[in-house]
């Protein structure tokens, strides 16, 4: 059988190599060409001597790797991915786009948080957002995936079920998340220099100013059925990769924490890659890392009468480049672990 | 003139050291013994290298301490003070004492977070919760300080003003903290674990089990002028030292953001060692550690409309050992940042 | 076609729960039981959260892992392995010690360093030192594997085909070696307490006390054909995996570094884990760790005349579960790399 | 008594910003001014904010700070102090070049690895070059003081005196030494780019091709009274503080263990930075960072007959802006220690 033939745009930053690192031992598909509008000509392993002796690709130019492939996945900067997947589109390709161009449906929203509206709307109409676990059917039969924040797919998993069954008041959310320092990318910065992020903690965008609120809140809402308002603080934490998410909510009257407990049991019991933790235990991002999955603990605090959710993922993985092959195996049909099979190490 | 004898009694665990360290700089005092239960007969720099050359200190046992010493540190873990308090106290001797024993004032509360009664009721009378920058007129009159805890310092320095001007409600105040890896001392777990701990975040005691919760209360409660009730969640994070705690409440009706900005800064102008970071700049641990100082930032989120408050100290100095010698300088007249003049390095 | 039937005696240990986690996905494979002594009896997700989900094992006992595996893989603290082996081997079943107890083909050498005698002599005559690159012909054959510890490995990829072809000088090799803290294991000790191993680098064992000495010396020697004496001298660094060592030696006359150079290339060119970094780059762990991978740079000091080897692996996988994953592939004929197909994250 | 006026020049570097911090807090001297390039006109706490609240000087032009000194701090790029400190000289000012310029007392040498001849030969002769316990009386009288690099300072602090002696034989030196982030600066690179160099350790310059290795040869030729070679290999580690070298040497005939041990000490017993740790103990970065200490742990390999010296320092202080400070002392005859008497934390 033929393998996909897969493309990564953008392939330099920190999210196409870890698509890369992944995509080269998916065995049903054969990574056609990979592009960088900065290291053009130049050999992958020239800049990541990791992959040396397993590739020999060469970082292309868009256009050559668009014409290669039958599916790409775009690794971009905001903004610049809508002019690429129309192109890609038009010739019959498959498009996974992992920056935000296709992430909010209401184009005012858009233009509010990204200053700038939909370049081509009828593409918007064809996508769907790709939070597997939840919009499975549709991303089945859909050419363009959005794929999800890493942010917003640590808080919609945790929240998406008990919204959905109405168990918690939609005021009131307060999330506190904790990201690690790959989530800034591979461009160079005084938050990012080693001496000023190791042995600190630093919030960044604080009072509703950080670009995945909307995000976070489309998800929600669409769950509850009704808009829901946030309040989210991101912090950068002194690790490579993991983002745990604490979340502050309210159990609507007559509804127990076993209540809630269980719902999200149910919701997740079929799923390979979200994982309720045990009644009494705590999630952890070192039990996610380098895996593909979420793990959630859920916790009540009877004193002040909060439901306490902790939902942690791998940020370059379930929260990017993961779930990205993860929406193709769902496109393609392929099973939906293939080439995530690996397990988070303990340590 | 004489220097003031000073004891330190439990000086081989985090805070015990990190008392003497400064201590042994401080020149109006004398470290005249310290002890340790575990080291007995040892000398410190053979538990400690890094004093190699600055002290020859051996480990005694607390009846040496006591005798020897005009003040003593008690930085024994929870429920080991009130005995060697009381004796000192006899015998004429100051007492500061970093553990929870004098910290809450109601009996009824200790018992129910520690699970045992007050040993010397009227011990707790002559003692003062020394959280400088509230209690300083108590404090220069008491012979017994009751030490804060870490996360209750970080939090109070940043909520009094606001509570006791009633700038907040005092309602649904939700407090995300962090903490670095030396608030669990140098008993070994499996939580300190290097392999365990490093490249992960973790909550802890989620759900309103904490026992700082109470002293929190006490502290939040007073300034108000009735019972609060909070949320509070601590996460371990990969560093040494180091606590933010990330604060969401609410601005009473008419009040504006700017008013809630201009009473921190008033609170806090004459203060030494509390800092409000300039509007538009977020407060990170870094600023802080290895220094004395509490830095508090200050965020409104209109879209949800709260305010949310950065609070950053080092655990181990104005969360503990720092503070303490600060409470010495109150209680004794000396100048208040005598010993605790170094400034936080900026790596 | 049946699975084979392996088991992990020592689970519960870093290295056990590295195969552990490796062999769940070993698609030739069944994890039939796994053991521990300290938690005989509990499910290894609640002591490992990081499997939750995948997999139901319970700790069982020695004797029950034994009778249920056609293949034993024993991660156990020197000493322990020699009895479990020769039950093993009587029951016509297989055997890679993870330990040192079969590493030493000198019994006087191991009394030496180890302070006691072979247990069963002939056992000894029937196993391999399990170096894969080197002694893969041997090990196809062999049903007792000594897989080889993860300093020994670093090195002797190293200088192996240097020694074997003569290009450098058998006397005044120094080799000054860098690992993470899980190479001292899950038991908690001071040395690897979180705050006192991060922000810390610390030699340890200096002066030719290090127990690998002789087992590095014995396969220098070999392929040389003489005796070799090394200076080794390892440390502590903060990272939770990997090996550095930099091996300083001498090229012999009219050996230039060109050849020395060219003969590794040779030597690994068909190896899919071991590969030379491209003249004028630099090895660093962070292109293996997380792989079965050793990455070998190749520098000449013309000022001192002195050749400077920098060898990297992740002490975890090349260095201990990984080559013995590999071992087993050998043993029994699946593809070398098989469940070993992982490439290194970048980050 | 009126303060000595000091000035830095390049105040926002990371060198500079630790000169800043200590200089504020010694009571012999008043910071009249600082300069820097990037950002003149700029508030220094807008820049480095753990210094809010203690300091509201603000980045000048080079010359006016030149104008305001008696002494001045230039902590600068290499190439970029003779020129200043020929200006500041000939106005009667006092100079520490925390660069290279003045470090290397051949002017081919300088030629040789700095690409350019000196400006200004005769500022050259008046220079001393400033490892403090080495050439303290010559220090006291020169106008111009070449600070020693990191790397140098510990490696001649650990061998000048065997040297001197002649205990140990001048050739075949090995030096592999280990260094925190922040030797490489604020300046932003993937070098250290948290991602890079979190969870990793890597040899740069290797091969004989270091700056600091004719600064090293030129100390350790001084101290033995004949030209000497080393090899020298530096290594990132990521910590953000702390230089450890390793050290490998071989001791003279009839020269033992305890000679070399015992010179050591008396060397060093009137010093109060460098110490020798007790023999049995390894010397660790963590007993000394953050402090202005040097540590020295003597390790003798019978098997192979070397000697091997594990010698660390802060790389920021005793490496840096510490022995600037200390220099200064010496010149201005304060106690040597002043503005430099804290001590290292535990953790």
């Amino acid at each position: 059988m033929n393998k996909l033939r897969v493309g990564i745009i953008g392939a330099t930053g920190y999210v196409g190599i870890e698509l890369l690192r992944l995509l080269l031992t998916h065995n049903e598909v054969e990574v056609a060409a990979i592009s960088s509008s900065s290291f053009e000509g130049k050999n992958i392993t020239d800049i990541y001597p990791n992959l040396l002796g397993y590739t020999e690709l060469k970082c292309e130019n868009t256009d050559e790797v668009v014409e290669k492939s039958d599916l790409l996945f775009l690794a971009l900067p905001h903004g610049l991915s809508e002019e690429i997947a129309n192109t890609a589109i038009a010739k019959g390709k498959k498009v996974i786009d992992l920056g935000a161009d296709f992430r909010l449906e209401d184009e005012n929203e858009y233009e509010e948080w990204y200053g700038k509206k939909y370049l081509y709307g009828s593409l918007h109409e064809k996508s769907v957002y790709g939070l597997c676990e939840v919009n499975r059917e549709l991303i089945k039969k859909s050419p363009i995936i959005a794929n999800p924040g890493c942010f917003p797919t640590s808080i919609a998993l945790a929240l998406t079920p008990l919204l959905k069954h109405k168990l918690i008041k939609k005021d009131g959310i307060i999330i506190d998340s904790k990201s690690g320092v790959t989530g800034a990318g591979r461009g160079l910065s005084l938050t990012s220099h080693y001496p000023e992020s190791n042995e600190n903690i630093s919030p960044y965008k604080v009072g509703g100013v950080h670009r995945h609120i909307p995000e976070i809140e489309q998800s929600l809402g669409k769950a509850y059925g009704e808009e829901i308002r946030i309040v989210f603080t991101p912090h950068l934490i002194p690790v490579n990769r993991g983002i745990l998410s604490t979340i502050y909510c309210e159990l609507n009257e007559e509804v127990s924490y076993e209540k809630a407990y269980d719902t999200l049991v149910e919701a997740y019991e079929s799923e390979k890659f979200v994982n309720i933790v045990p009644k009494g235990q705590t999630a952890s991002i070192k039990s996610v890392t380098l895996s593909n999955n979420c793990q959630i603990s859920v916790h009540f605090d009877e004193r002040a009468n909060k439901l306490i959710l902790c939902s942690v993922i791998d940020n370059m993985l379930k929260g990017a480049a993961g779930q990205a092959i993860q929406n193709m195996n769902i496109m393609m049909g392929y099973e939906e672990n293939k080439g995530l099979e690996f397990l988070a190490p303990a340590f």
